[in-house]
């Protein structure tokens, strides 16, 4: 089998990682009443409304990341990256059925955009990173990036589970 | 561009990730006293020292899924991935010493032997998969297991994050 064919048949398994953690974290949020959503994971800690924003913003972000275009919900990101949940009264934040909107927008988008994607392209720089560090680190790529944001939404997700109330082995 | 092949480049990205996070778990479990670590993530939820265990036990899983030899410590799969947190007394469990060499042991041997695999070998199936499913579902593959335990890994690190004191945005 070729390289190029190996590559495809690997970016494409990342991918569906991408899908099968997007898909839970939208079923999640399409589980339980609102009310749920807006218990904190463990005492102190985050809501998980606000973990919702905060992944919306932080897929939001890929988007001029991977060179895909201006974020669609700029305003999330000093809500959902630069504050604390809690800092704000909720009347200042957008509502769950809004956060779970902006959800859908972003993860379509970026989903669209991943089907059209050739593998060099996921092996160039990301836009953050210039051309001579990236020259010292060619694993500041696209698809290096996609993979943190995979695995950041099954960190935020171990613990939106907790919430969950049947308990289950090491959920 | 680099000289490798792109599916090595991404083969590559994939096992940094796995180092990457192998290095998180073990950073964990090196910071605290060994009090902290058998304080229940959440009210109620499994111990830090449980899903130690538990990862431990996933991860050894990997050895015989890859084709790589037998697991190295059998003796936490009933423990950790068979029964739940807090229904056996400590005195049946190893030690929180213990679980952090078993730890090491079954990383170190997964790590070195992810350094010899070649890309071929990583899209072949893994041995829990028949050759007639295989053929049907081609993504069933080393690597997507691989990617799966990554992700697990991120899964109980966003879970153990909450025990740690200081308050950091959407930690």
């Amino acid at each position: 089998m070729s390289d190029l064919l190996l590559s495809e048949q690997i970016t494409g398994l990342i991918k569906n990682a991408w899908n099968v953690q997007v898909k839970a974290v939208t079923g999640y949020f399409n589980k339980y009443d609102t009310d749920f959503y807006y218990q904190e994971v463990a005492a102190g800690r985050n809501r998980a409304v606000y973990l919702l924003g905060h992944l919306t913003a932080a897929n939001d972000s890929l988007l001029p990341m991977l060179g895909l275009g201006e974020r669609l919900h700029p305003e999330l990101e000093s809500l959902f990256l630069g504050t604390p949940d809690k800092q704000l009264p909720d009347t200042e934040l957008p509502s769950f059925e809004e956060l779970k909107s902006y959800w859908e927008d972003v993860t379509s988008a970026l989903t669209n955009h991943f089907s059209n994607f050739s593998t060099p392209q996921w092996l160039e720089r990301h836009t953050r990173v210039s051309a001579e560090d990236f020259a010292l680190d060619p694993k500041r790529n696209k698809l290096n990036v996609l993979l943190g944001r995979i695995t950041h939404m099954t960190y935020h997700m171990g613990q939106l589970n907790l919430l969950k109330q049947a308990a289950i082995v090491a959920d």
